[in-house]
Order: C-alpha cells, then structure tokens, then sequence
C-alpha cells in the first residue's frame, strides 16, 4: 500500500507517519520511485505498537524510540533483556554515567527498604531512584506510606511480577517483546484494575 | 512571606505561582497592599502537592485541578469520596453525559470479565473503559493477555485495593485526601515496585 493507504489502515495522519519515518520509528518501505514507497502489514503493526506506548503507555517519543531499538535487538539473555528494557523505559543516564552525589542510587530510603526486604536488585537500577520519588511524592501529599504498608504492597507485587516471568516465553525474540511492552502496556492495565478494585472492596465491606 | 518567598520555598518559578493562582490551584495570599499579598505554610503545602501531582503523578493541570475540587470539599460518603476521586482523575464526561453508542462503557470484553469475576462495580465507571483500553493495546502489541492472566493480576491487586482501603481513615476531610491522592501517588510507586520485583523474581528462578 501507499503511504496513503498505511494512515487509513492505521487511523494515524501522514503527516504523523513521515515524521516516525524521519525518526526512525518507523522502518522505511519499498521504494517504487524516487518519491513514492509501498508498505505492508509489517508497518501497521509498528504504527500500532508506536500508538500503544504513546498513548496507553504514556510514552514520549524519545522513550518509544529506545525501547524499540531494544524490541529490534533482542540479542540478548533473560536479565539482560530485563535490564535493557527497564534503563530504556526510565530515561537517558547522566552523560558521565554517574548518580548526583548527593543522592547516589540505594543510598536514601528505598535502598535501605529494598536491603531490608532482601530484594535482589541491581545496583543502580533506575527504579530504585523512581521508588525513592515515588515515595516522597506521598510523603509530601501526607498520605502515609509507611514501612509495613510498604512491605504490603510489595507481597502482592511479587505475585503480580510471578505472574510477568512466567509469562515471558523461552524465545529470544518473543521475551524481549513480552517483558519491554508488558513492562509499559500492563501498568495502565494494572491501575485500572485498582481502581475497579477500591469500588469492589469497599462496596463488599459496607455490605458485610 | 512575599511571593518570591514561596518561590524559594518551594522551588517553583515565580511564573509558575502567579500561573497557579490564576487558575485556582493555589489559594489567594492575604492582600497586604493593592498589588502585593503574603503567603504562609498553607500555601507552601499546596504548592507541593501540585507539583506531586504533575511531576509524579503525571496529572496534566486541568486534572490536577478537578482532584484538588474534590479535595476541597470532603462533604461525601466514602463511596462518593471513591467514585468523585475516579471522575476528577478520568477526564470530563461527555457533553452529553452519555457515552458513545458503539461502545456503552461496560458491554465490552472488560465489562463481561468484570461480571464473570463477580467485582461489585458502579456501571459506567470510567476505569472499566480504562481497562478495556489497556487490555486492547495489550492484544494490538501481542503480549497475550488472557482471562486466567488477568484473574491472577485481579487476585494480586485485590489485596493491593485492601491494604489501600485499610488506610482510609474515618475523619471524612482526611479520608478523601487519602483515596484521591493514594490513588494517583500510589500508581507510580506500584509501578516503580514492580519493575523491582521482576528483577528479584527472575534473579531468584535462575539462582533456584
């Protein structure tokens, strides 16, 4: 199909379309001309999947480029996947590929916690600094995160993550595609059911 | 404090306050003369929490705006504390007040595994078209979500919605702080979590 032709399969305009293209996002046709490519069912699905990280996953573009690059790479073993998926969802390193000082990664409080718990994490892992933010922000709204509430959340945490590894199947390939989107895709899916779960716990206990 | 005090105190531009005043997020100063007004610790409180709300939370402002409205007036029950704090983070309903024609809130896949799952849920709630989103964008990037997969997310977040719902606390202006900002804080913090807990679940099966 022509250009024309992906926007309308897509939903996405082709001025959208040529930008992916210009980025990268999105893998060049088959040039017919000098001025003109054909594409086929393999970049519906792309546009799809650049859709599905933006707009459900909440990704910016910057985000959705180096998670791909690690989708189209997917040389490598199960926790290299696992760490390649997690330091492209969370941002750029520092250019000198050091924490602040002041506050290095598993230092402040999420790292004292996650010792504690025995969670064997790397160190430096960008989503022991998001624990830490993510921690402070309730903190700072007074709504009293506290350690034992902590290690609540994190039993039920544990099994939704079992859920995730034993979902990721034995090929290469299709375990860095299962663990970079279900990484992104399935935390909206969680949050919903959250939400949906507050009305149901709640309404179950007024009725008891 | 004058203006640029709370800038200080809080790190956010003068800009930005004057911005946030205008918009009704942040509370009028007491004027001292026609063209200048001091704040105090209330004011630096609030100021915190939109940040949290846009920085962590990641509310655009016109939703930090609607959540803080319902923060403001905590004359509900704790079920309408529950559904006002679900709108204000959902977006504005349609014009109209119903929703479109070909996809009644609830008549899809995530309505039917909501009724199978036997979840008490007030109909029309928008985090079941949430649900439904995810769940599709899920399919579209194939990461094989299936109704035993999400009966097992389902079972987990359950005791996730507990521990949330056991924090609620029975003065009423204290608990619709903690359902509206728990639920948008605590997403993050989940989120963060979860990326740990698949690198402790993956590094203790290959260590087993």
């Amino acid at each position: 199909m022509r250009i024309s032709g992906l926007a309308e399969s897509t939903g996405v305009p082709v001025a959208t379309l040529k930008y992916y293209l210009r980025e990268g996002l999105l893998h060049p046709g088959r040039a017919t001309s000098r001025t003109q490519a054909t594409y086929d069912d393999t970049h519906v699905e792309r546009v799809r999947l650049v859709r599905a990280l933006t707009e459900v996953g909440g990704l910016p573009l910057a985000t959705v480029g180096r998670v791909l690059a690690v989708i189209d790479d997917p040389d490598a073993g199960r926790l290299g996947v696992l760490e390649a998926a997690q330091h492209s969802l969370s941002g750029p390193a520092p250019v000198d590929g050091s924490a602040p000082d002041d506050d290095p990664a598993g230092a402040g409080r999420a790292g004292r916690w996650l010792a504690r718990r025995g969670w064997l994490v790397a160190p430096g892992t960008p989503a022991i600094a998001d624990l830490e933010r993510a921690w402070d922000a309730c903190d700072a709204a007074d709504i009293g995160v506290d350690e034992a509430r902590m290690d609540a959340y994190a039993d039920a945490v544990e099994r939704i993550a079992a859920v995730d590894i034993d979902s990721v199947p034995s090929d290469a390939a299709a375990a860095v595609r299962q663990v970079v989107l279900g990484t992104v895709l399935v935390d909206p899916l969680l949050a919903a059911l959250r939400r949906l779960a507050h009305q149901h716990v709640s309404v179950s206990r007024e009725a008891g």
